[in-house]
């Protein structure tokens, strides 16, 4: 048997590399398998010798001990890999594939799937629709930051690349086709960025700058991205935008100064409930706070976008509302200006196809845009911890240095 | 000059009927009207007649004593009237003319209106985008529940019904287009109900019931309506509705009894921040609790259109974040299941030329739907409070007795 | 081996009834099969007994000898039936589930599958994108004017009814779904029609009565549906539609003297390239003609839905343009109008769901609408023959007698 | 009373710099003046000092000749100007202002202004829907490429530029706002362009360009010119373009070697009726060649915009059939693979903002994209013939030498 190694999750800001069994057309009992799952037969699934795969700040919600994530978890769902083996039942996706895996599994036979909604699929996970690789809560399939994965539904889920060598020489670009860009993408879209709109993306980490990105991509006049970071804004600053330092006094009044008003078209939240306050509030969390701040620099008639993650439940909370998910939101400001709001997981699939075009036709640079650092799957636990620490920086694990470009984290 | 009656705001629970000034192609100052507005001139302006008035839920916010509406303020923004005089700025809308009224006014030259967005139009109110008739903190646009009324921007707002015979054997209905109907489609139709769709309508009021025979046209297969009130609940089974009544347990369940399975496909606000608790909250305002149980009980995929009135400062609030308009809701299990949501005023516009058409050619019965109810102008003070009392009942005043159907209320 | 009774094309206006094999999971070499397509393996399909299989006016174009169909061909594309048996692929659906199958086949797995675009497949016909059973250069898939027919990628394809019983008794409804229903539905929609709409659909065969039915279900406010044969447009009043006779004069007056202008909202053509004349070109085809004519009576803005089939060659057409798919458009008075135009087989899925859902809250009843006929399998040839002569009927085969409803046609 | 030089149409081939009356608040008698329109009011007017007013390829059609167009017509419709005096009726438009116009002129009052629809408004042009400044058959409103020009409903039809310093900058960009830029931009817009897309422009003129820097900014992967022109492809390579001449062979062969495959996923119909053949039809007119192009180089699924001008009538023509509009398309190729087209006047307001932002935010540079050339308005005739010539160059009047810009043709 081929050895699979992998990162897994154990325990509060640890995690591990450690040996996990070859992965089977089939989905085994294990950390975090739903029960109703495990023994499920997967014909219809590809393994992928792993290319690269991504560390995601929604990893870090799990090895921050925020959820129930159990140990011995999987960790990954940011995946790009190789084809070295199909079940028999795929027809149209073939060894020796290059591909990327949208982070969403989907079933694609379901009413969801069917209409497009693959970040919601009624067949993958037993308890609820939407499921993800490498997650809590998300029915148990086996994360993608290892040596190989199996990717289910093969043929529906797999992006593949139409040629391998080009695809190599823009890795660091197609690997964050995965997550990152479309859920950043996503953002921007259902904020309704358009040709020559003004768009304000809080958050500078790697989905607010794969946001911002993607607002330049659609058109938007001015890009402004709001952080507390002082990297993350410097990196904003090296791509083209605009920057907010919300430590620094009132977003409206910095909007004011870029743009001569005081308010933006369109408002992305790229940053989700592990908000933080600022200046009076800071360093405390503040789940609600980029939500209304939003409300506030966005025009009447604009649109948020919200792919940030807000959860259900959260135990480590700092209130007793915000552990079941409820948020103190200025509805009735956002209500008055006629504001409308799309949250939930990104739909990858609806995104990635025109992305990797955009990518392999030199219109963007995604990869630099958030600073891709290559490093092996054995520097795993360093990438985290140095992520964790807020460097403006997106960690690609290259298992097994297929890129040539693994360095030290 | 001509005599004008009109509906006035004497503080909390009192309104009285007393005579104002005869309309001018100027808005004068008074009570409620905005500095900024005082001297405004108006030659796109048009008299009219007022052949129907209706009180509106959100009239009785003010008429509560739950915002800032100073006393004398003059009432009433649904309104369907006579052209009587134009000013000279007027091309195109003739004496004569029998119109439904917007609620909101619109300037039909900012780049809102240019969009449709006429509820949110930049040039009538100087405070903030949006504005309407007899409304506290709208611009101080003078009322329509008098007999006479000023509309601004005439050929941009007024809706003219094609044959006035026509029009006024159907007057009961017509009269619902200048906010509840259109209303009411608008939450339907922001929750994205199609053909087949299955629809939950939270509040079984005028606007709740208008958004229950907007699904209806929409082509929804089921229209579930929730209430408290059992003459409400009754009046929306006599229009083909289900019926949930949230004062008996679980919606879910109920859902799950109807339709087999716990949940629909859209869900509709038609109550605002105004809710009140059921079950162990009975009798308190529970200001979240509709939109907590609308995501609670719409599926995956699903939208929310919340025509339902929130407002950015609530001084009758029970606790200080309702008195900022902050409410705690449930955000992550809108996320967890991708829920989108709509807010703010209906854009009238966008939608009342199609309901009048449907109207005319005998497609819906809008005033049957919530049991229109026609007294006179005198009497208004008795309709707000049977209104307010929770009676099935919507109250149309006619100033003029211009339907020949005035009956005490 | 089961016997498997087969509805055949054997040269210019003649049908029979034969026996062909019973289905496997493979599609075997046969007339019509494309051999690109022989030998090809269906693990993913199921086997249906068919319960009903309706006459289509697209078979009419083959049956008329007005294609290059080889003799042998199995008809029918108009599916419902019970699943016998299916293949180790696939997953969700059940023996013993009553279904609805879509007329054009979809392997759910290409890029315009995963845009909702079912109608052009890239995986089924080799030909070109775009497939369906029983029918001339679709690639092959052996028709269901049978008893079994074997339903490819069974998992994506097929609609299952929830409830078997419910089901049956609308059945005459239900197996509208696998064809003219969306089909009609696809015209009304992409003609625009909304709530309050005029709507004009040209032709009163069963796909304009289906989109006659469909532009009420979306709220239109008029449909005038046109055709010169006598006992269809009496068909069409039936359902509440106004009339054209457009032997009688020219449509804009007889729309004027319904509507009081003579124009409408939206168009449909619900009858392609086999259009005849009429007034001096009365009998001879013509085949421009309903477009046209569409663009007259269509106003300025509006939208052509296009569902009526149009050829890219047309070996027994009148002149040589017509021959190719050529024809005489009067383009330039579609622009002045601003007119846009949608055309296309319709992706089913996109609708049957939803349509589903209405049938069986009995909020339509489209079997009805188009008089729906049941008659035996083997009447069949007496069917085509019917039809073929413009009675006012959609004829239903029902080759087991399932329906308990066989009469003679 | 100010002098008023103006650009008139004096028969085929010919044009010619002479006075004209400069303009009041009314419509007056003139040649090619709707008799209905003579006499019409204007205080919701506006007169502007032209700053700049380009040649567009639709003047074309009139002086060759190819349409109605009485001697002494004004021409113009592309107009950038200052406010020097506004009508009674005007409320927000200031003296002062510098303004872009869209070429059709809108009443901001009518069903289809208020959809947004301003290329088929309702009120301005007494035939038929739609008008445009200085055209024939479009009501008789007079042309603008002369020193001064009225422009009705100006607080409705006038982009006011927010600073005018910065504006005067960038006024060769800003000059094409009034028509072929927001027209490309329609084209692309249309043909389904989005992020990733690859878009075919046939036609390398000015609006082609405009389609194809306009695609580049919707964020298409590849965008294909074609022409017969040496020159205009030049151009559109200078911009960063692919280019097919379609005289040296098959456009699927040429799209084959570009990207891989012999289809696109947009296409772009920039030409119009006047279309000439290529190959063995080398210089004749052919004017349905483009559209049965674009349907055989457009994958199924896609859209065609079409921008290009078609007309109801087109006396020069070649044939019978187009001389009355009527063209023969392969519609059939267009419905087997489910294309959908959008024809029409370009509806400016709708895309005229956003591409304002996104030119003075740098993203976008139409100017050198379309090469535009600054003349001065008596140097008019020899930017006609030029341009006629087939010049690679987009003429720009300048008639007060307001940019300094102003050189010999």
């Amino acid at each position: 048997m081929t050895a699979n190694r992998a990162v897994t999750y154990q325990g509060p800001m640890k995690v591990m590399v450690e040996n996990i069994d070859y992965p089977t057309f089939e989905l085994r009992d294990g950390p975090g398998v739903n029960p109703a799952n495990v023994g499920r037969k997967v014909p219809h699934g590809a393994i992928l010798k792993v290319v690269t795969t991504n560390i995601c700040g929604s990893d870090q919600h799990m090895v921050r001990g925020r959820t129930t994530a159990p140990e011995g978890l999987v960790l990954g769902h940011e995946i790009t890999g190789e084809v070295v083996e199909v079940g028999p039942g795929v027809e149209f996706v073939k060894v020796g594939d290059l591909c990327s895996v949208p982070f969403n599994i989907a079933c694609g036979r379901c009413k969801n799937c069917k209409e497009g909604k693959t970040g919601i699929c009624l067949n993958v996970n037993p308890d609820r629709p939407g499921s993800a690789y490498g997650y809590v809560d998300m029915g148990g399939w086996v994360g993608g930051q290892a040596d190989y994965v199996l990717v289910p539904y093969a043929d529906w889920n797999l992006l593949v690349f139409p040629d391998k060598d080009q695809a190599m020489e823009k890795i660091t670009d197609l690997t964050m086709l995965s997550d990152i860009f479309p859920t950043g993408f996503h953002g921007a879209y259902t904020a309704g960025t358009k040709t020559g709109s003004t768009v304000y993306v809080a958050g500078a980490g790697p989905v607010g700058l794969a946001a911002a990105v993607s607002a330049q991509l659609l058109g938007a006049s001015a890009v402004l991205v709001a952080d507390l970071n002082q990297d993350r804004l410097e990196q904003a600053r090296r791509i083209g935008c605009e920057t907010v330092d919300v430590s620094k006094g009132d977003p409206r009044d910095q909007i004011e100064q870029i743009l001569g008003v005081p308010e933006v078209d369109c408002g992305v939240d790229a940053v989700g409930f592990e908000a933080h306050g600022h200046g009076k509030d800071s360093g405390t969390e503040a789940p609600a706070t980029v939500l209304n701040s939003l409300m506030e620099v966005t025009a009447a008639g604009g649109a948020l976008g919200i792919p940030g993650l807000y959860v259900t439940g959260d135990p480590g909370a700092g209130d007793e509302a915000a552990k079941i998910g409820s948020l103190s939101i200025r509805l009735g400001l956002g209500w008055a200006k006629s504001h409308s709001f799309t949250t939930g997981q990104c739909p990858v699939m609806k995104y990635h196809r025109g992305l990797m075009n955009a990518i392999l036709a030199d219109k963007v640079h995604i990869g630099d845009a958030v600073n891709a650092t290559v490093i092996g799957l054995d520097d795993a636990p360093r990438g985290y911890a140095d992520f964790d620490s807020g460097v403006a920086k997106k960690f690609v694990l290259d298992p097994h240095n297929s890129t040539g470009r693994v360095k030290a984290a």
